[in-house]
């Protein structure tokens, strides 16, 4: 599809500047776009490239300018870019209704309509898949779950029994959600399996990155709020709570039955202990250890997480540490020659 | 399935305080139980539940009490706990027996008296399964490995070949067990493969979490003992020795040849260096970085890892530090006044 | 296939010193080794297992020696024993060419000759595998994903479409190639997704360990470069560029848009901050959190990341800082009494 620039500024947004009659037929990288394709650029340090693009139109922030290239300026240049691609790659993440010959598809499951199934995926009993819902290859859903409508579950994914999962769904490849909670209980030597009958429930518009595991609730749920966002890797404990438009970065691990709030960023590979509150809106840096409840709207880091201005402040004087130790060997040994002088 | 509570006591055990003639029909979590249902109080931290419970009966700690609500008390909450659901939900990990017909099973294979394999799970030549195991769907099983009776492998997990595992034995979903040891050599620039020709061995009653990796040894065997359990996506290098009843909570990361031994416990995100012993009976704390062999019964943490009493001294000390760095400016100001003061 | 050891030194390389007359049949580690087998010591603390090992010759590095024990001196032990290896069990990694039955491969699949496709796996429209290729059960090829020759994937891997795979690649089980890049932008309180319309690119002799994930570009390439080896469970954020011959340990996570150099060594659990460089031959030490740009051949631990000799000094001063404060309070009280004293 090709369309010229001031027709596009119509469908996507922005402000036009310069000549809107070149024809963009395509997006693209900053880096990688040619001739007749549209890029964007979000981030100031890339400013440099607006030089050397061969796009035909950039996306750019306010306040960017460029003598002879045409841009169209934008309050958000990755929601217009957003427009962009959904103009030009309108059905990238559609998957053409109707079941594989090799799913194994329970007698008992309730698939609804316009639903994609893949080659060997697998659906248990009693399980119901919601309208305009695929779930690809490989992928395992167990008996009882439900699963809403315009999900999409990527090949490979394990969804184990009684799962709930909300509307416009996203998981990830190689995701297991409801595996068993990480209880036991010592009885002498060993340790013994405490049973693990609870569930999980994902919210609406929720999305699960690749390899992610999100373990079910010994008793209850564990619930995945409205909105959240979770990266690869990550790891949720048996009966967590977490809030609605969170953000949860690659490798994060939150310990069993942790409450978080609404809000909140957990950067890559921070830690929090079981048992505690991460309050609404508070932000845990990145490799952060968080074993204490954070309060509402505050940023913590390091080992062990504290407030981070304050966190800040010690990792700064740390490498002043070593000269320090000079520092007070020389000043006892001045004190102990002024103690000397005076008591003579 | 319903009992009066008098019954059911003699049936978990503990001790019956309150009305015993109360019908009990399911277990639950204490905050989503009805009437009609027994429930649990295994952390003080939630007793203030024990007010507004639902349930019918709860199991308590020695020493709780409530005036109106039956309860059962028990030395230990968990394990009467357990017993309740043991009645109430007897069979929820039962697979019935057969194979599925889409199952691959090799000929050479040797499939015991009640085994469940799932749909699209695939043996390979010469793999044996024991009595009562359940491999689940999607599952896939090298060839020469032993998987022993009664154990329990979830969708999706990876055996790799002439892997042993021994009885009662749980592997969760997406984990890979014999993935080849990270093992090159450098040759000028590049990296060679070293050939990882060991196994890994898997002593009775371990339980492996979901998306955990186990790397088959370069030679001889990676070996994970009788009893120990391990939480989601923790790596074990190859030629690592696991004692027994030892616990690995999720994203732990054990180095190469590494030797762990009995009843120790590594909590989460941890990680141990190659080439080290970790003693009978040593706790590694949350996110520790163990760079050194930890003697028997020792509780390590921080990075690099220290004996945690000595480490929670540095890590208390450290919020002082920046306020220390202007104390020590303010002296070093006061004792070069008082030399001068004593050289006039 | 047996050998008399004069003989094997001829093929494997080395100085035979001591008997070259014994048979060898096969290859074993020091430990499990019996007679008629070679085995080598590469690691200097495992020394007194010469005296001990049964084995009937063993690969040492010059300036080993033992008395009666036959031995073969080379300056390359773990190359030497890659070579006996090669000899003694040629094939272990052949899969018989083929597709298997329970295979689904698109009719407009390419798929060269000699390749072997798994039983389950699914081969998406227009892929290509290359000659030798062997892609085991149950993995997931997307669309207009190009693999090249002579690679090996394990099984339960999933590759997302587009994807370009070079020569002699090897993926282990349960990665996860070209799912989403971790892209949001806010829109007021909700997160919308930035769509991820690039691809990852791995080019030959890669390898990737098992449950890796590596996210596809936002637009453009996430690109591993030639050579690299990469452990379990690392996390390769959209749009990282990783040069040749690098060494990514197990729980390794790189944040997006991060630039890693030719030869760089991440060691375990070691995280990079996005939009950041490192240079060429730098080496970042275990559970190292590196928030900044990294110059070329520097080694850095610790968090946040430091030249590493100074964040030795800083951690090593760490154990002194309980016992400094009590010192400098001392000091203060001292220079207080000095102080006072000069008053009257």
């Amino acid at each position: 599809m090709e369309v010229v620039l001031r027709e596009l500024v119509t469908i996507i947004g922005g402000d036009l500047v310069g000549d809107g009659s070149v024809v963009i037929g395509s997006v693209a990288g900053i880096r990688e776009a040619g001739p007749g394709s549209i890029t964007f650029l979000a981030n100031p340090k890339y400013e440099n490239f607006l030089e050397t693009t061969r796009a035909s139109a950039v996306i750019v922030p306010q306040g960017s300018s460029h003598p002879s290239k045409p841009l169209v300026v934008s309050d958000s240049p990755y929601l217009t870019f957003i427009k962009a691609v959904e103009f030009f790659v309108p059905n990238r993440d559609r998957h053409a209704p109707g079941i594989h010959a090799t799913a194994v598809v329970a007698p008992t499951a309730t698939i609804g309509s316009s639903v994609h199934i893949g080659a060997n995926a697998v659906i248990e009993e009693r399980v119901s898949i919601g309208d305009g819902s695929a779930i690809l290859a490989g992928t395992y859903v167990g008996r009882d779950t439900q699963v809403g409508g315009s999900c999409l579950v990527y090949p490979n994914v394990t969804i184990r029994e009684e799962t709930k999962i909300g509307e416009r769904v996203v998981i990830h490849s190689g995701a297991v959600i409801g595996g068993d909670g990480f209880g036991f209980v010592k009885d002498g030597e060993i340790h013994r399996k405490v049973p693990q009958i609870g569930n999980v429930v994902i919210e609406d518009d929720v999305e699960i990155g690749a390899n992610v595991t999100i373990d079910r609730a010994t008793t209850g749920a564990t619930l995945i709020g409205r909105g959240t966002k979770i990266d690869n890797l990550v790891q949720i404990g048996h009966n967590v709570t977490i809030g609605e438009n969170c953000i949860l970065v690659a490798q994060v691990g939150i310990g069993g039955s942790t409450e978080v709030g609404n809000g909140v960023t957990l950067a890559g590979q921070a830690g929090a202990a079981g048992h505690i509150k991460i309050g609404d809106g508070a932000i845990v840096a990145a490799q952060a250890g968080v074993t204490k409840s954070v309060p509402d709207g505050i940023t913590v880091s390091g080992y062990p997480a504290r407030e981070h201005s304050q966190a800040n402040r010690i990792y700064a004087s740390l490498q002043r540490l070593p000269g320090l130790l000079k520092k007070i060997a020389d000043l006892a040994e001045r004190v102990k020659q002024l103690e000397e002088k005076l008591r003579k």
